[in-house]
């Protein structure tokens, strides 16, 4: 077993426990994916039919407006899992770009594969019942944030929430996600200093 | 087996099949609520231990910011779930209100019942992961609706995706939740008229 692979297991069994037998074929459908910095994992209009735990690396998802202005929806680390998820689940096309922040290491999960394994070990409903329930939540809190806290309020949390990505994150790309401008960050990580 | 229970159990089999057995089981750790319109179900720092299944009525989810200012972050009709989801899931004081719009009948769901519910019938592992896909998907989708359409496409999409709601909620409570000004929905109420 790779070094992938002993990741993700571990990651799956914080969650629900696998015989040896069903980390196996789990194990099996799962295909390792490299990004280089700045490397595009999906992009709009392309068909999105995985999504993708982060072995190793930094990725985000974005929108292009119409302005050419982009809006960072997701980040994701270690441990994460980032796709198009309305694309990927609706079966529509994309309309986010996903790129790698850092060099990074990915495992992808197909969608069909995935609908075969609720099947035939059903107890991965647990496990992606359990993500999708943490990732609908962090959502709400962060609409809730938006409109309860200033600035300097959201940049605390996020620092709180999400340590590690605080540190890895170009500062403009951490502004971005929060919806504050760059000069605006800079004047509170000063504060804050 | 009453009105309420025979809804809620349609809406459970579209997307699993339960026995005799399994249907009573669930049925059993239900409670019904009633609501007149305008009374509130969920206020701000009360503990929510329940999420509530719409057998009839419509229902709005909201936040009071430091200003006062109300802001609708979801609506609820026929066949829908609402609580105060973040508070619900992570165990934290509501930061919400939520209120019926109309008189509503509701089926309250316990979270120490459902815990047990996942253990004695763990397909509502799957139910429970397809209703929080659809719920992750449909906030995703309106992030991304605040960024890429201005407020004419944004009402559009609501009629087109919610088309009773659009009929039974009050005109300035849509426009708060699409984050446009009453005055301005009325204008584009008329040039689509």
């Amino acid at each position: 077993m790779n070094n992938s692979q002993q990741k993700i297991l571990a990651h799956v069994q914080r969650n629900i426990l696998l015989s040896d037998k069903e980390a196996t074929e789990f194990l099996s459908i799962l295909s390792e994916v490299k990004l280089r910095k700045k490397q595009q994992l999906i992009q709009p209009d392309q068909e999105v039919s995985s999504e993708y735990y982060v072995v190793k690396g930094c990725l985000k998802a974005y929108y292009v407006d119409i302005n050419g202005d982009s809006h960072i929806i997701q980040f994701a680390i270690e441990d994460w899992w980032i796709s198009d998820f309305e694309a990927f689940f609706i079966d529509k096309p994309a309309r986010l770009f996903v790129e790698a922040i850092e060099d990074s290491v990915l495992l992808a999960l197909n969608k069909s594969s995935l609908e075969t394994l609720y099947k035939r070990i059903p107890k991965f409903e647990r496990f992606f019942r359990i993500k999708t329930t943490n990732a609908f939540v962090s959502l709400r809190k962060r609409i809730l944030s938006s409109l309860q806290k200033n600035s300097k309020e959201r940049y605390i949390e996020f620092c709180r929430d999400y340590p590690t990505m605080e540190k890895r994150i170009p500062n403009y790309q951490i502004a971005n996600y929060l919806g504050i401008k760059p000069e605006t960050l800079s004047r509170i990580r000063k504060e804050l200093a």
